[in-house]
């Protein structure tokens, strides 16, 4: 036996981040989940609890059958047995505070063991109780014991807050198939489930009945069906493969913003928000093989706590870590790196990649630019760009603040804090010339300009990347702007004809004079330097890609824009 | 049955947060926990799925056992069977992509399951294997069947990459009782499992066994042996009741850092670092009768989603939001917002709260202040002081840049960029402070001031509140630096007896002079603004208190500073 010499510093285990550790014992909201157990991690109490957990509440289980499943099928079930279902939800009851009860896969012996405590307990202690009621999985495989699950439904709705079928369900509860044709029919189906169920509120999910927009696009419609009326809650359909596990998601997120005390119709905007987050990112962990009826992504918002753990100022586990060229040093990587240097800079190789350069063409080969250089652009649709570039300089600011507030080095602060202190200067020229030009006198105006779709996203990504990215993908996300306009007008320079005292001279010009040309010499200049922080380009390409797409719909919206229908225009 | 019209707007929900929409089909890293369920979600496959999705990694489970506890006592366990066992276990594998595979409470049938499964399996190709051999409870309770789960865990040792047993396992495991007198025993107990049980790594945890240090604290090593060495992570003793869990924290932490490829020694880092604050922070879900062993707060770094979900650009669902005032409209509201109209002042009521107050008074009151003000304050401790001050700078900045970014008007955005933009003509006062004062002629000095663990923690404080903080709360934060500086002096305002002359007195009379005291008047009219934007002031009257402290500490660091210690003092 070898006895190593203790010659080693020992590695410090710092006390909590300060600010989270104000919230001391925290009176977490508490979930109970009663329902089967889905041993891939897709739906039953697995998705439960990781929803539980991703909306920062205490999960509790009192699980009714043990499932052996994948996407692929079910393979076995096995119920547990009724005494012990009894043993664990009454010792739950009894020494733990729960808030929010939700139920999923019921067998017969749950739901009476359910119906029995629950009972025991006066009505005004007895935790809320949100009522799944599975009787078809997204799979399309029936897990419920046959009709009788359906009447054991009823027998447990007079005791819930809330129920969330989905069509099928909807039929089965309702003993009868049922028009899906329009909204209406949703609701119908819901006024008719609470009055049937006597439960208060019923949640009809559409999710199994895509609507057809007036553009064309496919959304769907949950209907939420209470005393004091409906409300109908509208999303984009996500045409993915993945979508196993929704169900139990949605009942399980809202039983936490119920937990969180949030109002019924707010817990359920912020659950269906959640899945269809869940949805659209997605994610990938099944094998090949497995085509379809995957699980959904609901850790999307969360951060891996290491990678908070190395930016605090007392972490000092530095040498624990791998270099990042230990981990990035894998075939894939060195490839990488020769493109780029193939390319000659990191920009060539940004916007050669085949995600981004579609979308860096067409930003910068825009026909607004054109219209701008030869003056045939209506000036309604040239000042509407000039009031949606000035609504977004305040968040401009903000963006750079955050910017300079996450820089490395002293002159990257102060470089964005040059930005930030000219933005005023920015924002005084921008209402010069809109008075001077478009005979703007009423100075409210400036503060009543609403932001045009576009302008929301556009505004929208570069605040997500400014609070969740680093400051690496924040600079490589600023830089479209500056290289596309500037590259954008090199392609006119030569058929600006529109008179030089012109406005729309003056804009040309500006991105073809000298200072603009220096500042996209310097600006290619820090995307080689981001390009050697760091080893994770494909995301920058993604980020490249991406507001090359928002900065040409932010053209396309000007385009597009109508004087008369200034008011849908404008509209949220 | 009424049929309600369609005559209301549908709430809209929007697509996904657009920067982490860019990880689309994200390859979320996976672990499989093979061990039992506790009902009441403290410890088991529940603390282990809670753990993983805290880690961004996709939970899979494979359950041995359904246990009926809670924090009082285990009430009844039912078996899982063996050929259910195998058909999970191989469903998962066959479908599904395992990157790590977590043990917790195992039966035999589940040892023997894995044996057998795993070993099918060419080497290369076998998921890593995180084994904690669980044989004693936290609370003490036995889960193992006997002595026959020691022989099953060496079964499985040589198949596994990482073995965590606590002191009482590694006795049970080695055999016999081993003397715990110092971390050289836990080296002497992880070396000698390392070689009877083939395992490569052993961590041994020293949660059971704490030491007491040189000040008196105590602390907790945890050891890790490989077959290059040991690494000693060491931490501070947490005194709580509530330590249900742990081990199934620390050993799912672990898999999940594996899972996302990190070095062994980096993700046992990360992991104790997580258990830690799960510990330190705590939560309180249990009712008044359990005293004890409750379980820790695996989400103290999550943020609720319909929090985020209101602050994005394109959220619009507020009418189903309850007002705040509807949410605090309560007893214990109403009580508090007389006491603040009582106290005169929003400060007012902040210094005079029971949780402020003592570290408010201690603070004000310091004695740093009166050695300056009648010149006693040694010279050198002085100088430690500015350079401090000095070092402090850049954080000072970050965190205003962050308060503009989170700024609710104009005008406090501006206020907050003037800050800024002072504070580089504050660096140079301060240069030209310490050159002309205490000699210092290399203006490399500047840079290579390092912080001190007084000065870490203050900034880290900040730094904290400003990344997840509200704009209200890091104001608060801000603002016992403004006040407690200023009433500091005005209790000395009689007793400056330095000589004028003096940098002393000069610091003591800038405190005084007119405007700092507008400065300070109008940090009171900011806090009375702030009360009225928030009610959460219990939160408000934590941050007082803990900055209140913060300053006193870091006063106390400058009367504790010795020059010929001067390594030690500004050491990590």
């Amino acid at each position: 036996m070898t006895m190593s010499e203790v010659n080693v510093e020992p590695v410090m285990v710092t006390t909590a981040p300060p600010y989270a550790a104000l919230k001391k014992n925290d009176a977490l909201p508490t979930v109970l989940t009663i329902a089967g157990s889905d041993s891939s991690g897709g739906a039953g109490i697995e998705a439960d609890l990781k929803t539980i957990t991703s909306h920062r509440c205490y999960g509790l289980t009192c699980i009714t059958a043990l499932t052996a499943q994948t996407p692929e099928r079910v393979y076995a079930v096995h119920n547990t047995p009724k005494s012990h279902l009894k043993l664990i939800l009454q010792s739950n009851l009894r020494d733990m505070r729960v808030d929010v009860i939700k139920t999923g896969m019921l067998t017969d012996d749950a739901v009476d063991v359910l119906i029995e405590v629950l009972g025991a307990i006066p009505k005004e202690q007895r935790p809320s109780l949100v009522v799944d009621p599975v009787l078809i999985a997204t799979s399309g495989f029936s897990l419920a014991e046959g009709n009788s699950t359906v009447l054991k439904i009823k027998e447990l709705a007079p005791l819930a807050t809330l129920l969330t079928p989905n069509i099928y369900e909807c039929a089965q509860l309702l003993g009868r198939e049922f028009a899906c044709n329009d909204v209406n029919d949703l609701i119908k189906a819901g006024e008719e489930l609470r009055a049937i169920t006597k439960c208060p509120n019923v949640l009809v999910k559409g999710g199994h009945a895509p609507w057809i927009g007036k553009n064309g696009g496919k959304y769907v419609t949950d209907v939420l069906c209470s005393e004091d009326g409906h409300t109908i809650y509208q999303s984009e359909f996500c045409a993915v493969d993945n979508t196993h596990g929704t169900g139990c998601t949605l009942a399980s997120a809202i039983s936490s913003n119920l937990a969180h005390k949030e109002s019924l119709g707010h817990a359920i905007y912020g659950a269906i928000q959640y899945v269809h987050n869940a949805i659209q990112i997605g994610c990938q962990v099944t094998l090949k093989h497995v085509k379809e009826n995957g699980p959904i992504n609901h850790v999307y918002a969360i951060k891996m706590p290491l990678k908070e753990m190395i930016e605090d100022v007392c972490y000092s586990a530095h040498n624990l870590s791998l270099e990042e060229d230990d981990r990035a040093s894998n075939c894939s990587s060195s490839s990488v790196i020769s493109q780029i240097r193939d390319s000659g800079s990191f920009f060539q190789y940004l916007i050669s990649d085949s995600r981004v350069k579609p979308y860096w063409e067409a930003y910068i080969n825009h026909d607004f630019v054109r219209q701008v250089a030869d003056g045939t652009l209506p000036r309604e649709k040239f000042r509407f760009f000039l009031e949606q570039d000035y609504a977004y300089l305040d968040n401009y600011a903000q963006i750079h603040c955050t910017a300079a507030s996450k820089a490395p080095t002293d002159a990257d602060f102060r470089k964005s804090i040059e930005v930030v202190s000219s933005i005023k200067v920015e924002m005084e020229k921008h209402r010069e010339k809109m008075i001077k030009h478009f005979g703007i006198s009423d100075m409210k105006h400036f503060d009543e300009i609403k932001k045009s779709p576009a302008l929301k996203n556009y505004a929208r990504f570069f605040l997500d990347v400014a609070k969740s990215g680093s400051w690496e993908h924040l600079c490589v996300a600023l830089s479209p702007c500056l290289m596309g306009y500037g590259n954008a007008l090199l392609i006119r320079q030569n058929d600006i004809t529109v008179p030089e005292d012109d406005i729309y001279h003056t804009w040309c010009k500006d991105y073809l004079s000298p200072w603009y040309t220096d500042a996209m010499d310097e600006g290619l200049i820090l995307l080689d330097r981001i390009c050697q922080m760091t080893s994770d380009w494909d995301a920058l390409c993604e980020i490249y890609a991406a507001v090359c797409k928002l900065e040409k719909e932010f053209w396309d919206s000007a385009l597009a824009y109508h004087e008369s229908k200034s008011v849908d225009n404008a509209s949220a």
